[in-house]
């Protein structure tokens, strides 16, 4: 595999558009009944024509077997190796709800759980509570004061929060206290590193003071916190591929990631006509752009085959007004699979279409997955899709003399 | 490649039940009449229609053009990368034969060799003696005494024997003393680092005074030893992947091996209905099972076309006794391919069947080398058998956020 040193190298600058369409867990397993996953399903005749002059194959999302998270999978579709380009789950829920993380800030991930009156764990996460408690809660910690730095405490979803300590000489080599199992006690937050010791401390005593404040709120009586983490120093997208590269997103956290990698977040407001409508208004300023989808997965997470299938059928109908656009490349593809029978994200490699005026055509007749196992871009890792598509949209310099 | 500390940190125990089942040397080459392989061209009812509804592949034992032994075949299938995980051949012998090797002991692989008058090498293999006659000289020879160490002279088959050296400070960099040619001298082991000296002159020892004994039983009137070796320090099964691992083998090698690599042993008489008998007894101890059946590479080393067809039915015939167990995860293919043309090992993709119910249909026709090619896990490295097994099962969680 090629390095981002060595594409750095090779990438240079020309007006060339890259359109990447990501459909959120995009790839599926056959219905029990027809035999036909959710995209071959799916009446898909702007996509089909694609997959005829294009070049389609199966993406693999970080390694055979293993399943993503949203953020590994995004991260390798835009060239990132998501083994060396690891995000913490801290970071990743303080840009999940678009909190303006600054570096030198170290955010942890916390739940809501409850213990019992031996100090024992009895629910992981307080009965998920509502998110509305949640928000009261999150509130009344928002009281506690730590000596020499700012706290901030925000609300995620049901019995999910994020605390970010900010000030001077932290560190995020800190332990999880969330012991994974219950019954245990949770543990306290130790420094790994003796960087880390001053924050460790004071997220002992951050963690002792909401044990006061939430006593009176059982289940929700106690926290736990885990993947304290820093924002990471990733090389932009300029940086290494010389492109403008902007992002249109419903969900922060896609934004968030995105943003980590230097793209510019454009403005859209709640569906995905929106989101299409912003890269044509904003279609000047930018040389690629990453719609996101994420309809297709969250109906895969609840498994409505149905709604998937219909989730797919929208996103193919808006297929030509992207191309009204003449992207010179345009990929068409998912981060991973949430197969519907499955309910959740998956391992299955993704089915994965590339349309420009350099394809070897494949002459498929559908876009699929077991038709993309035909197409000429094989069974291939995730890495390869920004190549692919710098390569077609002639933004790569040759290799060598 | 995902490394094995990864995927450690990603495997969960769950009870989900594991079966590999591998046919050693399954690929084959067409017959040069009909043009089809021997797995092409055995009646597989059994094994074709589970091609129909599970997940098929060429899976290339170490890196394509490489013949593998079976120990490097067999470790890459569990996972373990047979490149940077190697076995000594004295160690591997030594386990070949049930040998309880403890850490600290060195192992040789002795072969009973014909020297001429002028102690030049005449026969490396000394006319392969018959397994009676060795087996008479290594009684022989274990009246060897060596000062401060137990030496331990224990025949394999034919030319071939296991000297094992037990004792405080022993080391195993010593050279090979097998030249590898006729017409030279036997080496004198030497010591490649100072920590194996000792070692090599206690070697030196056990040679002359093993020529000593073997002088008048020409043509094996002398010894060669090589693949001097410590047992390993791999991580075990359990380790990485939180699994039960049980073998069941009718040859020490494969039941050896799988012990190194913490598989227990499951005891078995002495054919293939046997061994898924065992399993079966054992089902609820374990929770990963490895059958191995050894007939179609035998087949296959003697040329026999046919008869490794047979075998391979034979095979198939059994499947069903296997689904009856209900695995969530069955995996059927070979260690590396032994077609019946070539009569050896070689370097070609084997194929690969996995059977479980996330697969995505591949719909195929037959369960065979050409087939498999339009199989959904393409072409693919052994080292991702574990990994796909693992995620079928349920036994990784995700990773990332």
């Amino acid at each position: 595999m090629i390095s981002l040193n060595d594409i750095k190298e090779l990438s240079v600058s020309n007006p060339a558009k890259i359109i990447f369409f990501i459909m959120d867990g995009l790839g599926g397993l056959p219905h029990p009944e027809t035999g036909k996953t959710e995209l071959e399903t799916a009446r898909t005749p702007n996509l089909d024509r694609l997959a005829k002059h294009g070049s389609c194959g199966l993406s693999t999302p970080v390694s055979p077997g293993i399943t993503p998270g949203s953020a590994p999978s995004h991260l390798g579709l835009f060239g990132y190796d998501p083994i060396t380009y690891s995000i913490g789950r801290g970071v990743l829920e303080a840009v999940g709800i678009n909190f303006d993380l600054k570096p030198g800030d170290v955010a942890a991930r916390g739940n809501f759980c409850q213990v019992d009156d031996r100090g024992l764990i009895a629910d992981r996460r307080a009965g998920r509570l509502s998110t509305e408690k949640n928000m009261e809660l999150t509130g009344k910690m928002r009281e506690i004061k730590l000596p020499g730095v700012e706290l901030f405490v925000l609300p995620v979803k049901e019995h999910r929060f994020v605390v970010v300590f900010r000030g001077p000489g932290l560190g995020a080599e800190i332990n999880d206290t969330d012991p994974q199992h219950e019954g245990l006690p949770p543990r306290d937050p130790v420094a790994v590193a003796s960087s880390s010791e001053k924050t460790a401390n004071l997220a002992k005593d951050f963690v002792s003071q909401a044990g006061r404040i939430l006593a009176p709120y059982s289940p929700a009586n106690m926290v736990l916190l885990r993947g304290f983490s820093e924002l990471p120093h990733f090389p932009s997208m300029q940086d290494i591929f010389k492109i403008k590269p902007a992002v249109v997103a419903l969900y922060p956290m896609y934004k968030g990631l995105a943003k980590l990698i230097g793209m510019t977040e454009l403005a859209c407001k709640d569906n995905i006509k929106d989101e299409i409508r912003a890269v044509k208004d904003n279609y000047s300023k930018h040389d690629f752009f990453f719609i996101h989808f994420k309809d297709t997965d969250e109906a895969g997470e609840d498994g409505d085959f149905d709604r998937k299938v219909k989730k797919i059928e929208l996103a193919d109908s808006l297929i030509p007004q992207i191309l009204d656009l003449k992207p010179d490349v345009l990929v068409v593809t998912g981060d991973h699979s949430t197969p519907a029978t499955y309910k959740g994200h998956s391992w299955h490699p993704v089915p994965f279409l590339l349309y420009s005026s350099w394809c070897r055509w494949d002459n498929l007749e559908k876009f699929g997955e077991r038709t993309c196992l035909r197409g000429s871009l094989g069974i291939f890792s995730s890495l390869n899709a920004m190549p692919e598509a710098m390569a077609h949209a002639g933004k790569f310099a040759r290799y060598g003399a």
